[in-house]
């Protein structure tokens, strides 16, 4: 080791931390790594609560490493660039997402799925580069890999950056992004109402289906959708069949897919983007005799976050949020468990967590 | 009802049929209609033996309408045209696949899927469009709308109507019909060795994936796949692993999927095209984690099947065949049952099921 290579001075930053299982949150100071080359240091204003926020701090996908900060919806403002960084200057509004680097030369990320990298790094309880593990946006500050970092000018839109690249990629991919096509929209929470407006900003026909029949009147008013069928109602079962080129499938739940399989038209195709705790039951008719397809998808790669973000500030599309300070995060986190939240929360990080810098200086 | 429109005279035909779920094929006469306007009468020459023979005269799919002459893999020759036939005139080499008809007239008919057709109306145990039950291959003769009639020069090579159009029309929809793309094929039967000559005449690397090693000689030898991975054995599983664009999945037992969405790409695609009794338990991690698919399909349209034998007729892609006389037919469908046959039997209808008017003038 060359001893004249002295590490970087690291710097300190706020967070909100869960300890153990319990997946209680409490604040942490934390050291984040100096700006590197091709780094963008970044101020965090808002982060947005995802749901795998919550199944990864209780341990639910049982690959928990504590003290875990989470968040992975993360807008704020460049404070510092390295100097190999071309696309982002001090004082920019910038997002981040789920991923905070990639290998940066497989397959993968040479055709612009740096989602699907073996060597992604995510945003938080993923081991890093310098073998540290990665903490996430419930935090006053990080430090990304330009590459891995978009342009962001939506600030309370944070979780376009998770939710909506989650729900945006696949219609892109699926060829459901077209005016005229039927688009289902199954769930309707976090990601659904956002899957139900990004369908609309294409110019898609959108039909709500959900098995709680009284959220109709919010699918069709406030939100939009063209239409709403309950899963429940035989009735409406029946007379949706076969009417739909695709359905997003939000839900995280194990519910029977068969029936809901039966709303495609020939060649029609469910996208699976939650992911139910069981494996799914298929009967094997339910695809073959009409060609149907069951698809699985995962957010997205940074290209493709750029463009749903810049068609989103186009067109207006938001995530309906319930913006928090930093201290009621953990009754956020437990209203979130029974889905009491219209539709995502955000946590105000910039006016109520405090740097170690600024809190020592008051 | 105008009395002086008279039923056309109908023709009597040779059939081999079951009586009851026992699946006994024995000798029955039958009528076949008169040449209709648009109607193609065919000499049947050859017809193959489907799987789905076997389930369908042992009413394991629950359908059957007896007596029923199974067949849908029919070549043979045109002996008479409707007027308004434009297509095919008498002495034309046809073939008939797994439709006798279609409304002609639905979006599916119209973009070319005629198999997706609420109204598609099957070569054998389907109502037909007077209400008689139709009566397949097995047979001497039989009249079918030209729409649903091809051009067909290969005779023996019968199978592909139903096992090459099966295997052919999902490479074609998902992509998977281009040179340097690596195509699993999970079984190696009736469908399965016609889709690794497919996969080949593509231009494609073709993986042989099987559950009995003693296949790979066969595999790799006979059928010109270019490599072997035996389901069973860990190490070549762990070595295939991410490395697959697409799987033809033939294989009809319930056997464990997620390893086998293993070896595809990130956007990789798995089609079923057996149809396993059972439901299939898919993890959603294993879709949605590399944006996989599994989709279904089921044969394919009259243009694609056209397509299809035109390139089977270039590459000289032919199903492997043995073929037999009318008399050993049962004793076939006792071999099928085992999977004793490499890979698909074929009648040879015109040398040895004499229809009724020939033996009557012996």
């Amino acid at each position: 080791m060359d001893l004249e290579q002295r590490p970087e001075p690291r710097k300190k930053a706020a967070g909100l931390a869960a300890r153990d299982a319990s997946g209680h949150l409490s604040p942490i100071t934390i050291d984040r790594r100096s700006t590197g080359d091709d780094d963008v240091a970044i101020k965090i204003l808002y982060c947005g609560i995802c749901h795998s926020d919550l199944h990864s701090i209780k341990n639910e996908w049982k690959s928990a490493v504590y003290p875990m900060i989470p968040g992975h919806e993360i807008a704020g403002v460049v404070t510092e660039v390295g100097k190999s960084v071309t696309k982002f200057k001090a004082g920019d509004r910038v997002g981040v997402g789920c991923m905070v680097n990639s290998c940066q030369s497989c397959e993968s990320c040479n055709n612009g799925f740096e989602n699907h990298c073996p060597g992604t790094i995510f945003t938080y309880n993923s081991v890093d580069k310098d073998g540290t593990v990665t903490y996430g946006g419930y935090s006053s500050m990080v430090v990304v890999h330009e590459r891995l970092v978009v342009r962001f000018p939506l600030d309370r839109g944070a979780p376009l950056l998770c939710a909506g690249i989650t729900v945006y990629s696949p219609m892109k991919y699926h060829g459901l992004n077209v005016p005229g096509k039927h688009v289902g929209v199954l769930g309707l929470g976090g990601l659904g109402h956002v899957a139900v407006k990004f369908a609309k900003a294409f110019g898609a026909k959108v039909t709500v289906i959900s098995s709680s029949p009284g959220k109709e009147e919010e699918a069709l008013g406030r939100l939009g959708a063209d239409a709403f069928v309950a899963s429940k109602n035989a009735d409406e079962m029946r007379a949706a069949t076969g009417t739909m080129d695709g359905i997003i499938n939000t839900v995280s739940a194990n519910i029977p897919i068969a029936p809901l399989l039966g709303l495609l038209k020939p060649n029609g195709k469910m996208i699976l983007v939650g992911l139910p705790e069981k494996p799914i039951d298929i009967p094997p008719f339910a695809l073959v005799l009409r060609n149907k397809t069951l698809a699985g998808s995962c957010v997205g790669g940074m290209a493709d976050t750029q463009e749903m973000i810049d068609l989103a500030a186009k067109h207006g599309v938001a995530a309906d949020i319930e913006v928090i300070g930093a201290d009621y995060v953990n009754t956020a986190m437990e209203r979130l468990a029974r889905a009491d939240v219209r539709y995502r929360f955000v946590i105000d990080i910039g006016n109520t967590l405090k740097d170690p810098a600024a809190a020592a200086a008051e």
